[in-house]
């Protein structure tokens, strides 16, 4: 299966997604599926997702000197809308972004099980 | 209620809570409740907010020139620990730190409530 099918998987099965990126960590989306492409303009959520890939790139070397593990996931939520991260391997991430009446436990659910199909083919 | 109290609540109602504080934005803790002091301090906790909290600042900052809305809640997860961080007002969050098989929903749902509690106290 392709980046894009995995990818198109999530979003198909989590409601109220608006967008779907595998990003590295230099903050370039390797692939990106926007099923509402106009939500997504409006709340310019490649731009969001660019500073929160940076914090989450600072937040993974501040984890690696602390006893409390890997960082396997991080989660961003305004009002108006829901991010989830997890990381896919030491130079990639998969990111959801989500309305804020989106299913935000399976948001989680589908990042979990997609992050180990993405990074065989990464 | 007390602060303690507010905490006590929260602690008490998530299964597999190891540490609910009140922190400012200046990494101090103002209050915390410890269930379970032992993994807390196996774990180190205590550092692992400060660095959390740190970059929470941070994002609180860059999500300011953002479409996406105030940031509301982070939440930092590693395989030995979730952490959700809620903020109370600009210079206060309240934090919520669990074992990796804890109520994770149910954090979300107890830092929601909790939050409004803590800023009217503070």
């Amino acid at each position: 299966m392709s980046f894009r099918a995995s990818l198109e998987e999530v979003v198909k099965s989590v409601s109220g997604s608006v967008a779907c990126s595998v990003m590295g960590f230099d903050g370039i989306a390797v692939e990106t599926v926007q099923p509402d492409a106009q939500s997504a303009a409006d709340l310019d959520v490649g731009t969001a997702l660019i500073e929160y890939g940076n914090l989450l790139s600072q937040l993974k070397q501040a984890a690696e000197g602390l006893k409390t593990g890997q960082v396997t996931e991080i989660s961003v939520n305004t009002d108006k809308l829901l991010t989830i991260m997890r990381m896919v391997n030491n130079d990639y991430y998969v990111v959801l972004a989500l309305l804020p009446d989106g299913n935000y436990g399976k948001g989680r659910y589908a990042l979990r099980l997609a992050a180990p199909k993405l990074a065989r083919e990464l």
